[in-house]
Formats: C-alpha cells, sequence, structure tokens
C-alpha cells in the first residue's frame, strides 16, 4: 500500500496535537469545570468554523478560537477576566502531540512526502508545530486553510493540499481523527484515512473513509 | 415598529416546534436515556446539514434526520430494531409546537404576511404544520430550502423568502430560536428576532439580532 501513496496530509487539531490538553490549565483556573470548558469551547470552535463558512463570512482561526471561548466563558457562567482568556488562548499554541506522533512521523516520512492541511491560521500552526518540534518532518508543508477564506470541509480547502503537493488527489492520502474532516476529504477524492481515537461511530455523510485505524502508530503499520 | 415590518418569517423546528417533544417517545422505548437521544439526535442533525452543505453533498432534511438517528443511537450503544427508527423518525411529523405558539400566530397575522421558512423536506414540514393546526396562519407560504439543495444559514436559502414574499429584505422580520439561524438571518439582510428560550449566550458570529425575545408572546409584545 505504500508506494501507493507518495504523499500523506495530516489534519493538526485533534489528529496530531491534542485539543484536550488545555483541560489541565482550565482546571487550574477554574476548579471543577476544566473539562466542561475544554470541551464546549472545542465544540463551539468546530460550530463557527461550519456557520461562518457557510455565511460567507471568514473570520480566521485565531479569531473563531477566541469567539468560542467567549461563548463558552459565558454560557457556563465562569467570570474570568482578560489574564485567564490570554492565558487560555495562549495554551492553544502550546498543544501537546499525542503520544505516539513524533515517533510515528518520523516512520511514515520514509520515502514519503509528508505534510499538514490545518483550518488555523497560518501564525497560530507554525507556532504549535514548532513548540512540538514537528517541523522537520513536513517536507510537503505546513498548510493553512487560511488562503481559501473558508474552512474544512470546503472542497477548496482540500485543494490548497493537492495543489501545493502536485500529487494526484487519488493517490494523497488525507489522515484526521476528526470523521467530518476525512469524509469531507474522501468527498473530495482523497484516499482518508480516519484515526479513530476513541472509538466514535461513523459519520453519516454519504461516504465512508478508506480505512480506519486508532491512532498513528496502527496507520504506520498499514502502510508499512 | 409594526408598520415598518410588513412580513414576519418563522423558522419552523425548535422556534415553533419543539424537538425536544420526541424525548418522551424516546424515554418510553428506552428508559432512562430519552434525553441523551433526544440532545445527540439534534445535535448530530444540525451537523450534518452544515457539513453536507460545505461539501456541497446536500440530502434532504428526512434523510438526514434518519442518519443523525442512526449515528446517535449507534453511539449510545442502544439497540433499536427497524420499528423504534420509524417510530422516532414518525414523531418529527407530530412535533408538539411551543404552548403560546397558536395564539400568538393568530395575532401576528393580523395585518401581516406570515411565512415558515425551514430546513425540512417540504413533505415533512407541510406534515408537522397540518397536524398542529397551523397553516392557516401562514398566507405568506410554508417554505423549505429544499430547492436551494442547501441549508440554513446559506444566504441563498434566505433568499427563498425574500423572493416568496416579495418583500425587500430591510422590511422582513424573521423570527428563530436558533441564534445561528436569526445571525446568518441578519447577515443576509433580515431583521432578525431571535427567541431565546433557554437563556443561551448571544452567538459570536460578527452580527447581532435586532431584538431578543424569550417567547413568541414577548415578540407579539414588542411588534405590537
Amino acid at each position: 500500500m505504500t508506494r501507493e501513496i507518495p504523499a500523506l496530509v495530516f489534519d493538526a487539531y485533534g489528529t496530531l496535537f491534542d485539543v484536550h490538553s488545555v483541560t489541565r490549565l482550565a482546571e487550574s483556573l477554574f476548579p471543577g469545570k476544566g473539562a466542561a470548558i475544554s470541551a464546549a469551547w472545542r465544540t463551539k470552535q468546530l460550530e463557527y468554523t461550519w456557520l461562518r463558512t457557510i455565511m460567507g463570512s471568514y473570520e480566521d482561526f485565531a479569531r473563531v478560537t477566541r469567539s468560542a471561548l467567549e461563548w463558552t466563558l459565558e454560557s457556563l457562567a465562569v467570570d474570568a477576566g482578560e489574564d485567564a482568556h490570554r492565558a487560555l488562548l495562549e495554551e492553544y499554541r502550546r498543544l501537546a502531540p499525542f503520544p505516539e506522533v513524533p515517533a510515528m512521523l518520523e516512520r511514515l516520512a520514509g520515502g514519503r512526502a509528508l505534510a499538514i492541511l490545518s483550518n488555523g491560521h497560518p501564525e497560530m500552526l507554525d507556532a504549535v508545530v514548532d513548540h512540538a518540534g514537528l517541523r522537520p518532518h513536513f517536507r510537503g508543508g505546513v498548510l493553512s486553510v487560511h488562503p481559501a477564506r473558508r474552512f474544512k470541509p470546503d472542497p477548496a480547502v482540500y485543494r490548497i493540499a493537492e495543489e501545493a503537493l502536485g500529487v494526484p488527489r487519488a493517490l494523497m492520502g488525507f489522515v484526521s481523527s476528526n470523521g467530518w474532516d476525512a469524509a469531507g476529504a474522501k468527498a473530495f477524492g482523497f484516499r482518508a484515512f480516519w484515526v479513530n481515537r476513541s472509538g466514535a461511530s461513523v459519520e453519516r455523510l454519504g461516504v465512508r473513509p478508506d480505512a480506519i485505524v486508532k491512532d498513528l502508530g496502527e496507520l504506520e503499520s498499514l502502510l508499512a
């Protein structure tokens, strides 16, 4: 299967980086509410990316993330000052990679171009990739949806990766832990690998991923 | 304010009809899980409308609703047979209107064209409106997004109401309990009235509704 896939494109948030690694800081700032803040923040963040794409009123992911945090803290009746807001947002630039990620990227990069395609604003995306020291693996590029002024799963976004890597979409592997992102990539024409870290049910969006793995280790075995 | 608004367009699900009125049937079929089924079903239903609109892979709301139910029951590890599926879906054609709705529509219709603009497939939408006996109030029409093959908050959807009623968008009142739908209508150029039944926080989507009311009674007072 390796020979068939000369390039692999990874989603960042939720796939390489654990968005819920903000829970610890949220919990220390607001005891008893860390998990609820993290969960609601992520849900609202995605909702806003989808709604703004449909409304045609794009604003970048850093702003969407801040708007979603404001909504979340107000909804949960958390009285957070400017410092707490800033600290939580700053944490998004230091999200932890999932444990297996560095070693598996090292292996997957052998003879294959790796890239990232993320909703993240280029500046915040660069920050989180560099903080984790992962940039050397991505010689295919660290790509943001930003130039398209739309978020995933808009086809225009997946086209950014296709064009940057110059690999026909049918030969491009796309790796995401977000089931809807894997579905969007598959609908676009990529080979879709869904990293189902949480044992979630397959999304009913009219397409199925080409393979379902539980983490990047299983992906590496599959492609070896 | 009445004279300024010759036409009022209502969202259906969540605004006129209580989508969580399925909870009772879900609870009787699957004791202890009714509320969880109802909540997850609605969340996933909306998610699929947004994702399919962005992906450009529309399927009608009856199918989306069925897909969301399948995902929900599998996710909650509910072993439901074909009969239970059918009964729950059938319930969507008999959703209860919120208590104040019939009397307030009667009053709001005085000297003003009322219409519905809904994500619902025309057939299921007609069924729920007729079941509640509300059709006589809507001389402006019971309109579905279906001809646009996109869901809210796509601007093409709000245009359906503008064109059907022949009222300039700035004079059209749009009423929704879904904060993101009110935002989409406002971004399109309608006068947006958000019926905030649950005391939710205002969505951070770059626009604010023109007014926030707690139910249709308060809307009627505002426009009287």
